[in-house]
């Protein structure tokens, strides 16, 4: 899956600031391709882009009209479907992270088929894979992994590889998920392979490499996610991460969307994760820890960073606030 | 998925007997429900069964025809679709644990669509899924877990069963693999769900249930096998067994089909199985240890299960040399 760049951001009519979040992740992250917004109402939600046509797009160059809103159920309303036709007419790729599929609409499909438009459906996979075997790539991988779902693996591995490449250290970024897919224009999204190719996935996301430093590798889930867990073991023993970086959101009350379920301990996730990650990779070891503080005052946050860093003996730091030098640091000296 | 019963087992022309290696299992499991064997040739191996038409077969009741063959690449050779699409037309169900679906026979297709025949594709799985919770339910489970794929994991379940009945403990078998489904008539391919429903799957499998004793869940894969150990993860949450046994092949060098990996040690097994276990039932534990002796004489076997009884303080013993009455015993008598 690559989509071609650079994008214009569809907003459709959305109006809650939350339902544009991977937009805006993608224009946080990748600003230099993204080339303007296209928004279908005055009162739709800006990300602050050029409002564009898809006329206008296209004479800049915009390959790819990239649904970056999210919709109740996934769907893709009847409102949106004439500026999405348009532009697949137009020549443009769709790419889309809803549930629903864009090949579902068959004007879109067969469009497709007669070589018009390219469709990416990143929540989804059809492509083949094989099962993964777990010997050992050439090249660095980092994985973040965490205390649970949405505590930040995502964001923490942009800020890495970032944070790598602004010191000079040559990083690329590897997508499990879909915004994660769309932010970086490929990668696979671990949760909808078959479950006999999790580990396989991961192996054919990020092979063996010699061009560059670091491969850094987007988590998902948690070990300690009842619903979830089995991704996120085929995702680390895939992933071979020579480095793993643990990522927490203080003051979550127990596990998302299951009130019933328990977080792990901080020591418990180091412990699991790292026991797991050895069966691909007998060195790999925790280089970090990312919280997310915002539940806490910034004195709050920064006391607690210390404290961590002291009792875990590794970088400690909310990416957001105090961003992730340290940890890059470290990266660079100790491995 | 449930399949109709009683069977036709359709051995096709394979002269291979491990190629009717389910066939034999279905057989060895539930005699009652193979009304007979269609074999193409005067070559096919047969499994002492009566042979029949399928004339012959329909007139004493049998639903469902099941090839119970493999083949290589798991496709259907084109000897054998005539024989399947003359059962579809009578109105036979059509199992297959192929790799290739039925349904990609537009003929047979048609006939679904018609509402002639169904087709059980048991190694796919297309229906409807909710993830995982991990919430607690009604009822006892075992689940049978393993050092590594093909060690014997649907047979101990089997047996295990098959002995609580004879004593009069209520079982039933949830299958989890394609043998497994055939066999029982219903069940989940968990291996080929996607990702993010494994425990899920096995939540549906093994719902909340008062109307009989035990579930013996077949299980899949091993925590140690780097190919497939998300699927053996999401299955342990999923399960949310009371009770684990352990099954290992004695003189197994590696894991299978990987060389370059190593076999965990029992100890490892017994204790990364019970942790992972405890996310979802706190009170998992091993009640018994299920080993595949073939590679030694039936005396050191002997010794050996006595020597492991003591170090590992639970009953452990060979299915098909010893049976599994000790565990059973040991079962009812502490669960």
């Amino acid at each position: 899956m690559s989509i071609a760049q650079p994008y214009l951001l569809f907003l459709g009519d959305v109006t809650d600031p939350l339902a544009a979040k991977t937009a805006r992740g993608i224009h946080q992250w990748r600003p230099e391709i993204c080339l303007g917004q296209l928004r279908l109402t005055g009162d739709t939600v800006s990300l602050g882009l050029t409002d564009m046509t898809l006329q206008e797009a296209q004479a800049q160059g915009a390959k790819t009209l990239v649904i970056g809103t999210a919709n109740p159920g996934g769907v893709i309303p009847d409102s949106w479907q004439s500026t999405i036709m348009a532009a697949a007419e137009m020549g443009f790729e769709i790419a889309s992270g809803m549930h629903q599929r864009l090949s579902k609409f068959s004007p879109l499909a067969d469009m497709q088929q007669q070589g018009l438009t390219k469709l990416h459906d990143v929540r989804h996979f059809d492509g083949v894979l094989n099962v993964g075997n777990g010997k050992p790539r050439q090249g660095k991988r980092l994985l973040t992994v965490g205390t649970d779902c949405s505590v930040g693996k995502m964001f923490s591995a942009l800020a890495i590889e970032k944070s790598l490449k602004e010191s000079g250290t040559s990083a690329q970024f590897k997508a499990t998920g879909q915004t994660g897919i769309l932010i970086e224009g490929s990668g696979i999204s671990i949760d909808a392979v078959v479950a006999d190719f999790i580990s396989g996935a991961v192996e054919a996301i990020s092979p063996d490499f010699a061009d560059h430093d670091w491969d850094i590798i987007e988590g998902q889930g948690s070990l300690f996610n009842p619903s979830f867990a089995g991704v996120s073991l085929g995702l680390l023993h895939g992933a071979q991460a020579d480095a793993l970086v643990l990522c927490h959101e203080v003051g979550r009350p127990h596990i998302r969307n299951l009130p019933h379920a328990q977080l792990p301990s901080i020591e418990q996730t180091i412990e699991a994760n790292l026991q797991a990650a050895r069966l691909t990779n007998p060195d790999a070891k925790l280089v970090g820890i990312c919280l997310n503080t915002s539940a806490i005052s910034i004195e709050e946050a920064e006391t607690l960073c210390q404290e961590w860093t002291t009792l875990y003996q590794v970088p400690v730091t909310d990416p957001v606030r105090f961003g992730v030098q340290h940890i890059t640091d470290h990266l660079r000296h100790s491995l």
